[in-house]
């Protein structure tokens, strides 16, 4: 049997029934729109998968209080991240700040020798204006804002740097450095290897993402009154703290870890999931740094993830339930960049919720209890 | 507005349209399990995010044909790894290798000197057996393997590395980690300051985890003669090999990039989003290596993942969407680590097929194309 | 017994060989100004401390050729070189070329909170132009060429890039960035916890360094023709890239190296010994990659090392012997950066010299062999 | 000019002199045995390079005293580090521990596919007697401790693990390494591609090493009290801690550095240059952590080195110069294993006395001020 592309949903789905003699009936139970996803989502479609979507909140940041979905298989991760919520609401919310650095395509070009990759930085550098505008032809909704290179042996780096608004931009992207890098190979008669050269860097953990940022850098913070820590953690600031510099700090730089946080992953990853973000993402955008210090008896704690990729326009969003879930949030489509800045905020500020719900359980040995209570279906 | 605990699924979502002023009908479209899915997957359940999900295949795995689901948002991702499944299964078929590593749990404990970390490590030693009998009373589908240690000032680290059969196993090495930290507790006088001290390392890129390995180690290989790469991939085996030197060696290099592959992480992300696996998983598990080499005019092509956490058992998987499509690969539910196996040759396979029809399109530029054509919903 | 610190040389020596009963008649024999040697570059002198040292030769760089000097203990390391530079003149000689990137300092500040941090960031935009001045009033040889920053949780990291023409300039650069520190605390009421936050980063391999550059990015390549492979190398162009491949890309991957080459330590340590630089700097500075390509039947080979520290003036270079070595490649002394730029080719020619021949050696399983004779004192 | 290899050190020294129209009296005063240093350690030698040599302590270990000799062109690290022993000395001493991992060769074999590969891993296993004993058949003094493997698409790593008592080793383990691998490929019809593959890993930072260990994995500790902190160091227990925080935790993260430490390249580098340790060794063993904590006003602090190769035989300890600076610690020449392994100790404990004072310094910002007056000849 071939998989067919050019039957309906059903029929493929059917067809597999048949061929493999089993039936699939949860797979084939859905309220998504069966043309869009099937054609702009999810080629050989079959049906849909369902995951369970909860909700966290009330999560206060800066003024404004907000309702969280978060779609997860892993029992008592969103019992866990609303305790988080309600210690940073209870705290008087958190700040956030945010640094858009833009969305990252990174081709690389074929340079015989050392003089001709002094050329074409050249050309990139004379050029730039010219290229700007080739690649923003290509979108009104894109801007060309940075250029880097770098240059090995016979191999130039180049990593474009836009302004995608409040897409992800990935796909933007792609499209307009292709258009450039067609101009320079038509220019500088050198030929472009590959349009993504691990330069982007896209869906790996990279060291030049952590450094440059990718997407959108993204902090916040909160300080948490003994009271809160007390009576909503249940543990204390410097409990807290020991675990986080043993584990955070220590066992991350022990384990050769490029994450010094507790569990940014889980978070992000649902978030991500609830609201169409692209899971393979997490890969990058989990990395981060999760700060606290003990401020007499109260806690001050800090998360900061440097490459956050976010849309609330195009790709996954457009679906139903990933709509439905930004809407919660009242973030839902395209608002000159505004949006995705909220979003960005929103994750960095429930990704501290998640930090101080796991570490404080940690703090008093509550970890593996949680798992057997709420894996074991008993929601304390 | 609090979220109430303790009402239905449909009453916490309606209380939620009424708060906010919205209308949520595709989140309350499921049909899922709705009791099992809010008490042991998702607290504060509201309803459900629907994945479209498409198959690739038949994907030729030494002499036996499957077809793996993938549940995506991205446009192109099933087609492009279809492509790919396509070459392999007309080269003959992808062999694998598996090494079944085990989960891992890494607590800290404190030591006030070197000399109280020497005699934790003795005793560590001396009472190997007992600790064994302990950690495996706590199921019978467990089976301790290993004890690595790492002393750092006065933190001293141990890695406990467990079989767990089918399952993915973290609750379970969760628990019976919990009850050896009390024992060695109880016996050494000495303090755990926290259960996870990075030390797993659980949802972290990291060195420790790419060097010991952690769940499985999987590899996956192909050799794709020139006929295959001409007529189903479009291009040569020398373009292959000199898009994944530039980008996967030295663009991976240059970046300062854990990931010296295309793209592991958008189908891996795929197939544990459809399979109920533990997507924040994505972050450690998508690490790995492709090489490839140049045979005449055919293409040697390999994966090697050392980091895969998966299960056919528990968490997620027992989710009706997901157990239908752990059932279309014939790999549901428990099978003495049988199942959890094949689906790690499965995953690496696929991961195989993802990396061959990626480089082949970068190889002749065609990544933009495809996006284009695919993000608008024009299938070729 | 104490050390006195204010004997002469000669006191303090008899004084330890009377403690420990020993005689120390070398440790007793040199050359250098004893004055100056004592005072200004190593508190409690003893003596000195004699390393041989060798001379490699001729290399040619683009059209002039020089002689390097290596300092060295290690039998076979100064032959091994030397057979690489013949085989770069004999290829017509190597291009090199740089940029200089300057010397770092990078404090770190506390910030009570994220807001403190913006603050503090505005500051340092906003006075710029002041800052630039203070710090360049501490020295005519230095202008401040860059401020990047990098905020997380409470702590704001600065990293100070100058220009200090010829010299290393590390002292310099702390000296301003004191200077600088102790304006900004005064002006923006916030603490400098320490003047060295790890973030220039100094003597240690980093991934901050390795992407921004510090010191000089140099460098090499050379197109080796068949008949120089074949008769002074005795091997491939074929052969040196299968080893180049297995082990400085994926034996380097796999081992989590941030060394992707054969033995820049070596070269770069022998020849920052016999120079007078600062030899803790080979912790960073022997980063960098290798590549190589086969074109026909030639080799094409580059090295490239972003992150080069080295002097003509100041430190290490006013002793006596240092200053000779570098006098033997005409590069003694100030000359408005002219001479360090000089240095950093030279440096870069040589460590592609020891890349050629030590890849040469073990693609012909000559590695054992050559340690084996030369160790044993029969050169060949 | 061709540098002639067959003259004397003194007529290649006039060569050089005479065509470069320069003359070298201070590279041509030395007391080295010259037919040894030529023939052994250094071909186309024309002299020596001097390096003052400097002398800290008494620094107390366990129960005993030393005087560590330092060699350096750097004003204020000999004072610096001084300082620290006087700290460590008056606090009672330092404890050390050590763990003799042993030295380390990597080489890699070309496997066609993942079948050989596993065919090779088994061969290995099956005749690890017989290995070992080939191993060991090569010196009286080297035991093949362990043999670690890696697999990765067509290749295969391998690292053997030696004990090789005093001496650093690498020479011997090259040669016994190359014997297995004449071995390896006549009976398993597998090329050995090169001896060493960069699993090794030496002379490059790796995470391999760190994890792993490579020669000697040692630590040191001390618990300064208050007093001393006070009058010796000048600050307080909490500043340490601070700045230790700020720069060898997160900003060591926040520049992706491996060192999380404040100086060990200088300390390091200077006893392996006054002992004639290998110095392309720096880039290596300098990697380790330093934890500190606030113990009531006193203050713990450790060093940690798991990656530290050092012999007491062979190599450039038997210059004449090195041999007596390892004498005035006692620990010239072999003695089963006992003298590198005390020389391990000395290293960790004087790298503390560099932590220690550096870090005082830098928390009470007299960082600056020392470079100013002791790098301008003003002893304090």
């Amino acid at each position: 049997m071939d998989i067919d592309r050019h039957l309906s949903v059903t029929k493929r789905r059917k067809n597999v029934e048949k061929k493999l003699g089993i039936s699939l009936p949860h797979i084939a139970s859905f309220s998504l729109d069966e043309t869009q996803a099937s054609t702009r989502h999810c080629e050989n479609m079959i049906g849909v998968t369902q995951v369970p979507l909860g909700l966290v909140g009330p999560l206060k940041i800066s003024t404004k209080k907000y309702f969280v979905p978060l779609a997860t298989t892993e029992g008592a991760l969103v019992a866990s991240v609303n305790r988080g919520c309600k210690a940073i609401t209870q705290s008087g919310g958190t700040k956030t700040d945010i640094n858009s650095v833009g969305a990252t395509r990174g081709p690389v070009f074929y340079i015989p020798n050392l003089d001709e990759g002094k050329r074409f930085e050249k050309f990139l550098y004379d050029y730039q204006k010219k290229i700007k505008e080739i690649a923003q032809s290509t979108s009104t909704h894109l801007i060309l804002k940075k250029v880097l290179t770098h240059r090995v042996g016979q191999y130039q780096y180049i990593r474009f740097v836009y302004d995608t608004k409040d897409a992800m931009g990935l796909n933007m992207v792609t499209i307009a450095t292709d258009k450039v890098v067609k101009y320079l190979e038509e220019k500088t008669h050198l030929s472009c290897i590959t349009l993504s050269g691990n330069y982007c860097v896209d869906k790996k953990p990279s060291w030049l993402n952590f450094i440059e940022g990718r997407g959108t850098k993204v902090w916040a913070e909160v300080l948490l009154p003994e009271s809160v820590i007390k009576e909503t953690l249940k543990t204390t600031a410097q409990k807290i703290y020991d675990v986080w510099l043993s584990k955070c700090m220590i066992g991350s730089v022990v384990s050769g870890s490029m994450g010094n946080n507790a569990q940014f992953a889980n978070i992000l990853g649902a978030l991500f999931l609830a609201t169409g973000q692209d899971i393979a993402h997490i890969s990058e955008c989990s990395l981060g740094i999760t700060t606290t210090e003990v401020r007499g008896k109260d806690l001050y704690i800090s998360v900061y993830l440097p490459d956050v990729m976010v849309g609330t326009v195009g790709g996954g969003t457009q679906l139903a339930t990933q709509k439905e879930a930004l809407e919660i949030m009242g973030i839902f489509g395209g608002k000159d960049g505004k949006n995705s800045q909220l979003f960005a905020k929103i994750l960095a500020a429930t990704v501290l919720a998640g930090e101080i719900s796991l570490l404080a359980s940690l703090s008093v040995a509550s970890l593996s209890s949680a798992h057997q209570c709420l894996a074991r279906g008993v929601i304390k």
